[in-house]
């Protein structure tokens, strides 16, 4: 069981100052618990009610997992209804990013804020196996609880890079693309896809900062081959995200 | 300014319950106030700070506004941070779907409980004029504070109605396709459009409940196009309708 410092500490990990001092973060739910359990991310604790270390005991072999009262998972979660697993993990050593070696897409996001919003742009890159992900600093973390909570497991398989976004594209090889999602820009479906390139994305409430415009390569938007008149102003950023993903796959 | 009973009221509207027991619904925002105020919704009242009420007064010449202050707003808000501006509309009469007269896709939602999903799933509909969803029972209610927050004013454009799911797809003319949204089922890019039929996305949980098989012409699914093996084993349920949407439309 969880002992008082513990707790203490877990719940104080939904702070990212807190998360880089120490080094750790949290993940709850089974399907991201277990993916991360396969994943190069290091074990610190794992957290499970006696019926679920029961019911995934062939995938906790060597796992050293301890048990936690429904009252002391309520006490460490961030969810508004506890999971019945828990684990804390070392933050991993960021990589750096080499663009001399990119043969894919890439994701690449000017501050998105919504953590659901990173989350789901993080599942939907894993489905896509996009492998990639570089966030301005202005994005939200990566291992804040919420986000992790959204991937469902596929930070694992993603990594994300927070950087000076600005700078990194700008020092990036000429002969890769970046294309910018606007709301006035070429139709996506009309562009023509070289395999390779980045994908930018701005921010849910003002869209790309204008100070990116130099880099990009291609103002791409994705139409709503509409019969009338559209509505909507735009769309959220994740479903953007995704669609484009698959457009950019699709080719 | 708000009377007491009109903020305790007003708070009390983020159950499903008092929103019926009133016919009363909530909504917060610049955006999404704006866009209602000009749709066929009819307001009952309209609260807003100073300086909103001074930046959008040609927009608000034949509106009764009233002034509240921050901490109106806020006693009144169920947003973690209050919005300048707070409207009360009325619910509008549930009118009948009537397939006889579709001559367009409509989406239908079996099971969707997350209020972001619903509300990125109305603003995404709207985006591709998409302007009927038929929700389930099951699925969150459309006129939710946090639905209405994500649909970003859309659900001024976009009808949707709560039925009784399943009988009425099952009273549906036979003519009309089905296209249900699978892991496993022919590659949504190779499937052959017809211009109008219903596409129906199952729960984040578990999909497509299986009483609807019968109903079902068309299995599809969104391909990884990975060049390795794909990583998540779904998509988030509001990505998904996103690429449907879309994919639908650009044929």
């Amino acid at each position: 069981m969880p002992s008082k410092p513990q707790i203490k500490l877990i719940r104080s990990l939904h702070l990212k100052k807190v998360r880089k001092e120490y080094g750790l973060f949290v993940a709850e739910g089974s399907t991201n618990v277990l993916d991360l359990l396969t994943s190069p991310f290091n074990l610190q604790w794992l957290f499970g009610r006696d019926a679920w270390i029961e019911r995934f005991a062939d995938r906790l072999e060597d796992v050293n997992v301890q048990v936690a009262s429904g009252k002391e998972m309520e006490m460490m979660s961030q969810l508004k209804s506890s999971s019945e697993v828990l684990a804390v993990f070392k933050l991993p050593e960021q990589p750096v990013f080499n663009f001399e070696q990119m043969d894919d897409y890439i994701l690449a996001l000017d501050d998105i804020r919504d953590p659901g919003n990173l989350g789901t742009i993080i599942r939907t890159a894993d489905w896509f196996g996009i492998k990639t992900i570089l966030c301005s600093h202005e994005t939200v973390d990566a291992y804040n609880p919420k986000v992790i909570q959204a991937t469902m497991g596929s930070l694992s398989r993603v990594q994300v890079h927070h950087v000076d976004l600005k700078t990194v594209l700008s020092e990036m090889p000429v002969d890769i693309d970046v294309y910018g999602a606007y709301l006035h820009g070429e139709p996506v479906n009309k562009i023509n896809k070289t395999g390779k390139g980045v994908i930018l994305i701005g921010s849910e409430a003002h869209g790309i900062s204008k100070d990116y415009l130099p880099l990009i390569t291609h103002k791409v938007t994705i139409p709503s081959f509409s019969r009338g008149k559209s509505g909507a102003e735009s769309l959220n950023a994740s479903a953007a995200t995704s669609i484009l993903c698959y457009e950019f796959r699709r080719n």
